[in-house]
């Protein structure tokens, strides 16, 4: 069976993921292809606004953090090692690294002319939660989108944050999940410029306040500064991005400057920009599943089509054997399902169990080759259980155009 | 100049790592559209034998490498960490990891009919090397390709270690880069299938023999075993795979069986495979280049083509930039340059400077668009700095075929 990738050993796409230890996860084959597919989407974003993706390293001398005072700060929270002649910690965060990278890269060659610069990367983020829970949602060990940038003026990095804001919406649109931007406290940053995307749940651990004429919001720190408590809506959100202007208090500290046109340095006006990746995937699936079975965005489903076989041996087996690697063939043609399609051809169950564990798993699309298969009459049921419109406009011409044979439920 | 995607902010282009703590580096934009490349490229070749990507968690519990014995065994080069209610390391390897998961998740459900059954991932590895050095070649935080196989018996597990070996040696082959495959030591780990891929070079801190008669090759700890030493010649590698057939040590530890038709649980026969994915880069790099520049397998460039732009503000400046215009999006339209072409226009530069900077960083293409550029007699020069004779073949064709004017360096 493995050595037929279309049904990619399906026991493993039952699996998501795999404990650890406590607050840490293995992430099994279908989630890999959901990130996967989530990163994608973000770089997509981040290129439109130029963005360049680097790697920072995970593991972090204590030199930048006892420089900005964070090492401290960070306290428990921080995971140290016992690595090597100086300590290091593994990295929850990357604005001293990336702002000394920059120093000690480009000392002396950064001028005004390179900026704005944008860094990002999408890479494994380290806490010690002290209490991690509700599996991805808040852990140990997760993915973490963070983006870093560098501007000459304040009005230029406010700009730049708006930018940053508009493509983090287009973000959350294309997941078809609905966020709700706050204002967030400026607490020891400074200026108004931060703000928290939340996804609304009830499972969610922070107060959001609405104002019902407006639509506006603002989180716990934020109320009764601006709007009085009792005017306002309060409600649960799961917190899933976050954008900061950070001004210069790390360029500062770590000599991160340009050259101004007459040859004098200034340090970088800066924000920094975050999108919790696993926790945006794990926030989906608690908004969006529905008691029978799991429900994705579909641009991140592990796999969007799933070819349901007849029980093996049966008197429909043959045929509909016939008919699925015709159907696979054909869908995998489709730009949008390259390697999107899977086919349950699990020995021994009945199309039912075959139908109901794919309605379990959630493939937005599920074509079921079950009745009446024969030459002269075959058929097939499909199964759409996506909520974007979209898409399923889309299919429904696919299928209705490729597969005339078919009966669409 | 952010907001032009197609120069990418040139300075960056030319860092490619930076250094973070000793042995530790993070990884600059050129270099990180490298690695994504090979991974990609490692990603084809595991699909062909149908493995399943997972990402296993680099934090990893003592409870298992206790069970196994390697806690200690790995002594020092084991990067520990403070972490929560019991000893945690950061991950060298997954034999133990994966060994778990499949037992854990799969207990009683796994069937003789799931296997072969092949896991694999990409991710940053972690190991104290007490002498970290030259660069990327050998260093304490490293990106590395890991493949775990489990199997019905050991004939099934020895066709399963062939295959891997296939893909192996295409993956080397496509990135155009001569490695020898080497026996290796059996030691604790049994039978004699384990062999080692080395990339041969002066750098290369391994010793490998080779017969000149047969081409077959020997790690240092074979030799004389099968051959007398002064008979084989004695070269230098530089160690980038590496395979082990395991049989049962691991999944007898962790219980990791499988169901027989007679629903007997069997462990399951296992091996191990590993392709050090930042080494095999540096490697290349070590190989391959020149003392006029860098020079990379022409898959995994950061950027197959520069297209160097006139002086700012020099007479040949505008209709060069028309120029460039025309010619990246032409070439951005063919499959093989999508995201792969980068305009060098940096300011105050000369063609000169440009051309020497562009061969530096080793572009596989360069067209310099300077000499004569009128309205009326348009032409550019085309400098092919790859050893690569087939994507020469297939660029100059491209080049004729769309750009008469030009000529061909």
């Amino acid at each position: 069976r493995a050595s037929d990738s279309r049904s990619a050993n399906l026991l493993l796409q039952s699996s998501f993921i795999s404990p650890s230890s406590k607050g840490i996860y293995h992430f099994m084959p279908p989630l890999v292809k959901s990130l996967e597919k989530l990163t994608s989407l973000i770089d997509e974003k981040m290129k439109n606004i130029c963005a360049q993706k680097v790697q920072m390293s995970m593991l972090s001398g204590k030199d930048i953090w006892s420089l900005s005072g964070r090492w401290d700060a960070f306290g428990k929270e921080l995971i140290t090692t016992n690595l090597g002649e100086a300590k290091h910690c593994l990295s929850p965060t990357h604005e001293e690294a990336v702002c000394k990278v920059l120093s000690q890269t480009f000392n002396k060659f950064l001028s005004y002319r390179h900026l704005p610069l944008r860094l990002y990367q999408t890479n494994t983020k380290f806490r010690n939660e002290p209490d991690p829970q509700r599996g991805l949602l808040r852990c140990r060990e997760f993915l973490m989108n963070d983006l870093y940038t560098f501007d000459t003026t304040k009005k230029a990095a406010v700009e730049t944050y708006n930018a940053v804001c508009n493509i983090y919406e287009e973000f959350f649109k294309e997941l078809n999940i609905p966020v709700t931007k706050a204002q967030a406290g400026s607490g020891l940053i400074g200026g108004d410029f931060s703000h928290e995307y939340h996804i609304l749940a009830g499972v969610g651990e922070d107060n959001i306040f609405i104002c019902p004429d407006t639509g506006q919001a603002w989180n716990s720190e934020c109320t009764n500064i601006e709007k009085k408590l009792d005017t306002l809506k309060q409600v649960d959100g799961i917190e899933v991005g976050h954008t900061f202007y950070l001004g210069k208090k790390y360029s500062k500290m770590f000599k991160t400057s340009f050259l101004t046109p007459d040859s004098k340095p200034v340090p970088c006006e800066m924000g920094c920009y975050g999108l919790g990746v696993t926790r945006i995937l794990a926030a989906c699936l608690e908004v969006l599943s529905t008691e029978s079975g799991m429900r994705w965005p579909h641009k991140i489903a592990p796999y969007k089509v799933c070819l349901v076989l007849p029980k093996t041996g049966s008197k429909e087996f043959e045929n509909g054997t016939a008919a699925v690697n015709n159907v696979f063939d054909k869908l995998q043609n489709y730009p949008l399902l390259k390697n999107d399609v899977i086919i349950d051809d699990t020995p021994k169950r009945s199309i039912g169990w075959k139908t109901k564990h794919a309605n379990l798993i959630g493939y937005p699309l599920v074509i079921v080759f079950g009745k009446g298969l024969n030459s002269e009459e075959q058929y097939a049921e499909v199964i759409i259980q996506n909520p974007d419109q979209q898409l399923n406009f889309l299919l429904r011409s696919f299928i209705m155009q490729h597969f005339i044979f078919m009966y669409c439920a």
